[in-house]
């Protein structure tokens, strides 16, 4: 795959006549003027070799000691400065070809050399791929994105979104810029807040999301919107989020059902992957899972699919048994949960012991298996087991000699968590294909749970999605039955995106809202705005936003979430390279109407 | 021209089967499920029509009242409710054809209708366009973008930041996000600032522009990048600037010459004419006009060229005149220009009086003036003038029976901005082409001017502009005879941006600093990170920024920028339907150890 930018936009001038890297043998003894950078500069017995590197590519270039005075000009050259040269492009002789670079079968005779800048003794070098702290490479990072990996990720990113728009585009959508200054949340995570000069005493909000924006475009009419927005959230930094700001493909549809959504999302990422990546997408379209079933499964709404490990429910087989732990399990609510691991079963003490100290810190009080040995199950809790509880599991279960079954019983939701973590912690087990994209929907997420703490009935996720059944299911279902039009995309245990079809009724929302507890006048106190809008017309729609930081990671293989964008911010939310935050003048805080009041230094 | 979105998007659900602006004569006798909103109802004898609009157009329903339950329910509907209604296609009678409507030919006679969502009585009507405050426009923004116009609009903009994304991109130009969180510049209008919470007393600042980030991704190798770039100035509003945030065509490119960036420029503005407007461009290539020759003719340095007026110099030909105030302006750095008015040497004697008002409103002491009637030429100075200068007047002038001739005479730069305030003022006289777009260059800025009130010599705009001649025109020029590679792109009178290849060098930096009276220790410390950059090899760059809202309201003939921006602030900068900004919490200030420092109310 090439990711080499168009050419459309090639052109000769003072600077240059051709690119380093579009240069091969077609070009034999035609002179060529060639500008960029001095990747490396090698002494050769007499010659000197230096490698041109400009946005195409590299280009040997060669100077010969007979050119006395441009030899020495180009002796006292440092890697990086910038040059425009003249030369003539000539055959490598085979033993010198390099069939890495596409230029690899040429190269360049020096006749002149011009330095445009000259390059000061760097920070860390830009051709070799050293260890460099990330300190450095953000305190330089115009430095640092001239090196191969991260000069490419940055490529990548912007191709990405460049398809992503044409194929949004293609389907209909419009890209619709919202506001960036606007107000502060009552809901989610901390705004970034900006003091008003004009309206002293006053802030702006910089966006979590446009998600209130989006709703009501649709409400405008408008019915396909979509941005690749900023957003910010003062939160603290995480491997998969950057502090401050991060981007979304914000996505919105009027008139739509879940389905109408799914296949335009599994169309754009199959897009996105065929065109852009190697990688191959397991299954298509995406399987869709229940959270239920997903929960019941794999342990997770966000399972990775690839690892081959399943959990599977034997709650009725101990209904009565004489084994307290599990047959206390098997009353509503709770489960009894088995885990197969084949040709496990032989491993040492320290495996199982392990495993079980990984399932006290998910919070379980330990873990139970049995082994199916040559000689007999074995395990500790083998003597409570009656044989005919081994049989049944063994046939349930599809055991084998020589596979170990771990156990999780108590409350549903948590047993299957606890049991998810150890199916997670055993994936190591497994060489897991990092060409293969494992994507699904998360689908059926229930719209209510109960609050232990509150003793009381409240959302589970998003008050605003629409439930399942709309007001006949709230009106005649128990709550903790309901179902939500709500969804997750996942991908390889990533969650990408939580989406929704939103509650466009303003009727369906207050009784929604009042099954959890609030008032009428709450819910237009808090939420005035929307259902006014909402009382003007509202067309049923939904949507989703996907994290495009988190999308260019996976397709690149990245782990830190600053290796896919130009100028992060480090993880204390600084930028080292511009200084900021940075502190500012007391004219500044006047105008604002704003005083700092400073903890006290400690120490 | 069809701004229509493209079809590729369309798809059948439980909401509808077909679209309301693309029915016709096809579909005859077919079935169609139909979903929008109610744009208007009309009962005519007994039928009920209803205008369905949706984002393709509207198409005519009908009802009739031999369906009586469905005729007592449609009754009751009301415009701007969200409704799914089932019908057949029908062709209307020859008579009723509605031409206006590409769905004009057929109607959809009805057979059910659901609501989806009621509408309660409206602020302002969306089908008419009723004369309404701006104020509550704002207010219910999601509202007044259903509004025919401004729903164009929006949907231009959209397609127009599209289509210069397309252009650009096959141009080899790379989208590239800088960050929206950043340093507080100390150049330029005031910043917006962000507190940041986990670093207290400092701050964070929007960008006013990318300006610092677009110049080191040039020094990291990225050959021409763009950005549709999200920018933040707290300044007062203007008709044609938002208050808070605007976007730009960020660009920024390397290794080229001011006249690689023109061609490039000059066809983005060929392609988006030709293909979103039917709007014509005067001349292409565009005209470059030197700032001193554009001054020199049109007494500004964004004139609009559509204005059959020009200045002409007449210096030479008063030197020893006896009329001393044109012959006093005869000397070095001052001048005499001359504008004739072709066929207005007869108007009424207020005619010439109110041109003189205005003239002194520009701050000159007076308008002299000469009418070249049939008996003679006439006004106040004819008196001091000979019969030689009238003579040579007439003859360089090319002066008719009926012209006349206004005059400036001063300091050079003072009164060509007089003399191009004049030409303005008379620009109403003539029927502008509203469809012609003449675009221009104005380039060879000077560098340097003289400061009266500092009595020095000081940068005449953009300090980091590279100076003509480089680094021998500073080591030898008189620093006000030095040109600055500085250009501005100007369409109709209106300048759309600034630009300039860019001084990439340190030392000519420090060197032009230094005429400037800037030691190299200031330049460090105000501007130490760029030249750092720029100290570790730096390519030959330069690049522009078009505005974009002042892009969009030129094609679409607005004249206020909020118009043309789906969610913009008001005058104020306040976004009235979202409330913002508005006051938070103490404890969201404590957090960011901030107190308000309120003025004292007044009264």
């Amino acid at each position: 795959m090439s990711i080499a930018p168009a050419t459309g936009g090639d052109l000769e001038n003072r600077f240059r006549s051709h690119y380093c890297g579009r240069l091969n043998p077609d070009y034999e003894n035609k002179p060529v003027r060639l500008a960029g950078w001095i990747h490396r500069k090698r002494d050769h017995g007499g010659l000197i070799f230096i490698d041109l590197r400009d946005h195409t590519g590299i280009c040997q270039l060669i100077v010969q000691p007979e050119q006395e005075e441009l030899f020495s000009r180009v002796e006292r050259l440092h890697t990086e400065s910038v040059v425009v040269v003249d030369g003539v492009v000539v055959r490598r002789s085979p033993e010198t070809v390099n069939p890495k670079l596409p230029s690899g079968e040429i190269e360049v005779v020096l006749d002149d050399v011009r330095v445009e800048s000259t390059a000061v003794p760097l920070p860390f070098p830009v051709a070799d791929e050293l260890q460099t702290s990330e300190e450095l490479r953000l305190k330089y990072r115009f430095l640092d994105l001239r090196r191969e990996k991260i000069h490419q990720n940055i490529v990548f990113r912007s191709q990405l979104i460049s398809k992503v728009r044409r194929y949004l585009e293609d389907q209909g959508f419009m890209e619709i810029q919202t506001p960036i200054l606007t107000a502060s949340s009552p809901e989610g995570a901390r705004d970034f807040l900006v003091p008003s000069r004009l309206h002293p005493g006053k802030f702006y909000a910089l966006p979590q999301a446009p998600q209130q924006f989006k709703q009501l475009l649709m409400v405008s009419g408008f019915s396909r919107y979509f941005q690749i927005a900023p957003c910010f959230r003062d939160e603290d930094a995480r491997a998969d989020r950057s502090p401050g700001e991060f981007y979304q493909v914000d996505m919105e549809m009027a008139f739509i059902e879940q389905e109408d959504l799914f296949s335009i999302l599994e169309g754009m990422f199959r897009y996105l992957t065929e065109t852009m990546s190697t990688k191959r997408i397991t299954q298509f379209p995406f399987p869709r899972l229940s959270y239920r079933d997903a929960m019941n499964r794999f342990g997770s709404d966000k399972p990775d699919l690839r690892v081959p490990l399943e959990m599977q429910d034997v709650t009725d087989l101990f209904e009565g048994s004489s084994f307290k732990v599990f047959a206390s399990n098997t009353k509503k609510g709770c489960c009894v949960k088995a885990m197969v691991l084949k040709g496990r079963g032989t491993e040492s003490r320290q495996f199982y012991d392990k495993a079980e100290k990984r399932a006290k810190e998910l919070g379980a009080p330990g873990l139970a298996y049995v082994q199916f040995r040559e000689e007999g199950p074995k395990g500790p809790i083998v003597k409570f087991l009656s044989e005919e509880e081994l049989t049944a599991l063994t046939q349930r279960l599809g055991i084998e000699t020589g596979d170990v079954v771990f156990f999780g019983a108590g409350k549903w939701e948590r047993t299957c968590k606890i049991m998810g973590g150890i199916r997670e912690y055993f994936s190591d087990l497994f060489e897991l294909d990092r060409d293969e994209l494992s994507f699904c929907w998360i689908v059926d997420f229930p719209m209510y749970e109960y609050d232990e703490a509150r003793k009381k009935i409240d959302f589970s996720h998003n008050p605003f999605s629409m439930p399942q059944g709309e007001m006949e299911a709230l009106e005649t279902q128990d709550p903790l039955d309901i179902l939500a039009y709500q969804y997750d995309i996942v991908c390889n245990g990533i969650e990408l995106s939580s989406g929704a079809i939103r509650n466009h009724r303003p009727d369906i929302m207050y009784r929604a809202f009042e099954i959890a507890g609030y008032s009428r006048e709450e819910v237009d106190q808090r939420f005035g705005h929307m259902i006014e809008a909402f009382k003007m017309g509202a067309p049923p729609h939904g949507g989703i936003a996907p994290g495009l930081d988190r999308l260019v990671m996976i397709l690149r293989d990245e782990q830190n979430i600053r290796e896919v964008i130009a100028f992060p911010m480090n993880q204390q939310a600084e930028d080292l390279m511009m200084s900021a935050p940075s502190e500012v003048s007391a004219e500044q805080l006047d105008e604002l109407c704003l005083k700092l009041e400073l903890p006290e230094e400690e120490n």
